[in-house]
């Protein structure tokens, strides 16, 4: 490798950790994946990080020289969270994997940051309890964190800021904190366990986290409805949310995305706007739900609606949904799917999904949209040659008059993906003076701008 | 009055606001109301704010002169969060009453700070709507948001951190933000709205707040039960929580307390520790719930269950609990109720109410207990003869053993009644490290220390 800048950091690194450090540039652009169009720049070192001490002492290492230090999960981020432009040091937390302490009584877990949801449900499996929130990756519980995550069934289980209850985080001079209790609630302070859910890093690094636990339904019941149009599909929507329908997952996928599902998961579905929902409770709770959301949708031209609780067929399509990715991927076999998300007030649902697609229509472009539409959050799937300079242009262009759109009405230029290296441009129109609040509650805690630095901010601190 | 240290702001503020300012001793005193034992420690003035730029344009006044800030809803806190050690400017925010905006398609509410959640409540009276939330007293919005307020149906319904969507802010130079949109969830940057919430007027003026509402139940089933015990009570309250009923209410009174209510509001009800419940739902769900209910607390020694969903018999009942203070109050006429909270996890809860009540026992004090147990969240109404020195020091003593006891179990010295002046002593046995990130960023955001200065933090900054 080239000599680094921060050669005498690592040099220190080196010593500190042997073996547990790499600066092989395979392993360094492995680590700086990025998902999207955007150039990889990887760190000048990978640590892989056994324990919170070696955070501790990597991160008060970075500190002395100054460097910057980006944490690593398992590379599921989408908006460059995990690129390093300064280079720096890479953490990576995916060997801090153990699940601490479940509590059955609290329906509490505390996990160290580097256990993925799949893996902690899996531990979960005989307890009755599971996590509920499911981005599509196989996250991190730590990088879920980072970006305020959620998923399909926020709607009923909320996001990231609602099921942690507690942080464990080194900061930026490589002292270890806790942010909260076990208590459900508290008065006392601050609430930093917020403050660091959805920095992306940029104010500590996350070494533990307490979750917040749910019982496993008696009961789970799926289904499917076709309508004719993506504006009925969320009229429906906001319709049942009205209704308090306490439904556990309402997705939206329009046309072209069902045409995707059908090719690549053997499916025959009418290629019409359709929802997958699912709904949890008790036998008789769920048979009143899907009754009522059958009375719902009937107003909005919802047709076919039809419901499973047997885990075969929930899987199957539950499966489909969760392939939405590669099933749009494979649309346009050589093209890169960028996955970009916006959410809205649910009164704007229609009215913004309705534009998206009028734009994406007008711009020649292929790109499905699927949505977590309880929430009034959706995504597009941009199907782009990312050899073709003026395709990346339109598909920037279409991203960038979503955000303003979503801004506009009301809402927010990203719902769950974070702001990364790719947002960072609508993050003023977004705040206006709010962001000035944040930008000194960043340089208050990291006055040296180390803690994954470029990232968030529209310009350099 | 005599001259204040500030004369030349309240001079420049008098210039401004004429008669909306009063630095008659009668008023400053009534807003520097503390509810406890604290001495009333009253601001040089009092300003009426009539809108935003009434309390932006004091705040820059303030700002220029550095002198002291301290927002007033109603003046209900409990831990002398009003009070104004160093003097300075009280703005009283009960004027700015208006209701802005409702969106019963979004289930959100806009309101300015100083409506009350009761003015709230009765404003959405024909929507079908309802803002669940609350605190004994009828606070303010602006208020709840301050302490990060709950209730009885948090358990429910979440606590003020989980309900407000976004505030608009005067900060402590003056300049109005706004800290979030309407979108149900975003991704985009730090968490403004959870910083402001619970930060106790110490970072800045909410002016509006953007909440949440939720659909009025179809049908509401309150009833209550009797137990052997307090530990029975607690147990049973953990299995319900356990089985993830999601029960709206879930209350215990003490022995004490239940007398205490038979005397004031002609109930006769048995001398025992006992549960206020309440459910939410569909007809046949509250039927489903409560059959349930009555399930889990037969295994704990639960007696006399009934439930009732018409309103005279209902609003008897909670009526009751929610003067649970004043019947206490009236056991002991002459002696003033402080009521003081911790929170523990709730498979602490037993341990904790129990040590407690022992402990009360053992000072000879009178004290009721009751509590949102189903949040693991108890109140101790200390009964003191607030001139007998000796009755204080007890009750403080008491207090200190409380918040110590929660913090050891895992839990936090306020559920939800903040931090103030009162329990300032208590904060770095929480939070330990943690203590110097808030302070960060009270210093990065209000470096003058303008603020609501001497709360929170255990030592002037």
């Amino acid at each position: 490798m080239t000599m680094s800048r921060y050669q005498a950091a690592i040099t220190q690194l080196q010593a500190r950790f042997d073996r547990q450090l790499s600066t092989n540039l395979t392993v360094r652009q492995q680590h700086a994946h990025t998902t999207t169009w955007l150039n990889n720049q990887p760190a000048d070192a990978v640590l892989t990080a056994k324990n919170k001490y070696d955070v501790a002492d990597a991160v008060k290492i970075c500190a002395e020289h100054q460097m910057p230090v980006v944490a690593f999960g398992i590379g599921s981020s989408l908006e460059g969270q995990l690129n390093a432009p300064q280079g720096g040091l890479c953490i990576d937390m995916s060997q801090m994997d153990q699940v601490l302490e479940v509590s059955a009584e609290d329906l509490t877990a505390t996990v160290q940051a580097g256990v993925t949801r799949e893996a902690l449900n899996h531990y979960l499996r005989d307890t009755g309890l599971f996590f509920p929130l499911d981005p599509g990756a196989n996250a991190t519980i730590g990088g879920m964190v980072a970006t305020r995550a959620s998923g399909t069934n926020a709607v009923r289980y909320g996001t990231m800021k609602d099921v942690v209850l507690s942080l464990e985080v080194v900061m930026p001079d490589g002292q270890i904190i806790k942010t909260g209790s076990r208590a459900k609630k508290s008065s006392a302070g601050y609430d930093l366990t917020r403050l660091i859910v959805g920095s992306e890093g940029t104010l500590g690094i996350v070494t533990e986290v307490t979750v917040k636990l749910f019982g496993q339904p008696e009961v789970v019941g799926s289904g499917l409805c076709h309508f004719p149009s993506i504006d009925l599909a969320c009229q429906a929507t906001i319709a049942t949310i009205q209704m308090c329908l306490p439904i556990a997952r309402i997705e939206l996928l329009d046309p072209v995305q069902i045409r995707a599902c059908n090719q690549y998961s053997q499916l025959n579905l009418a290629e019409q706007a359709t929802l997958f929902v699912e709904f949890h409770g008790t036998q008789q709770s769920v048979a009143e739900q899907t009754a009522l959301f059958a009375e719902i949708i009937a107003d909005f031209g919802g047709a076919d609606f039809s419901w499973h609780s047997d885990e075969a067929a929930r899987k199957k399509l539950w499966t489909a949904r969760h392939h939405a990715y590669f099933a749009a991927c494979a649309l346009r076999p050589g093209a890169k799917g960028l996955s970009t998300d916006a959410c809205v007030p649910i009164s704007r649902l229609a009215d913004c999904v309705t534009a998206t697609q009028d734009d994406i229509i007008a711009s020649g472009m292929l790109a499905p949209i699927v949505g977590h539409v309880g929430d009034g959050n959706f995504h597009v799937l941009l199907l782009v040659d990312t050899n073709n300079p003026d395709e990346i242009k339109k598909a920037e262009e279409i991203i960038g008059r979503l955000a303003h759109r979503a801004i506009e009405m009301g809402g927010t230029c990203t719902g769950e993906h974070g702001v990364g290296q790719g947002k960072r441009k609508y993050m003023a129109a977004e705040h206006g003076e709010a962001l000035k609040v944040m930008r000194a509650i960043k340089q208050a805690i990291d006055p040296n701008n180390i803690m994954n630095p470029d990232k968030i901010w529209p310009d350099e601190l």
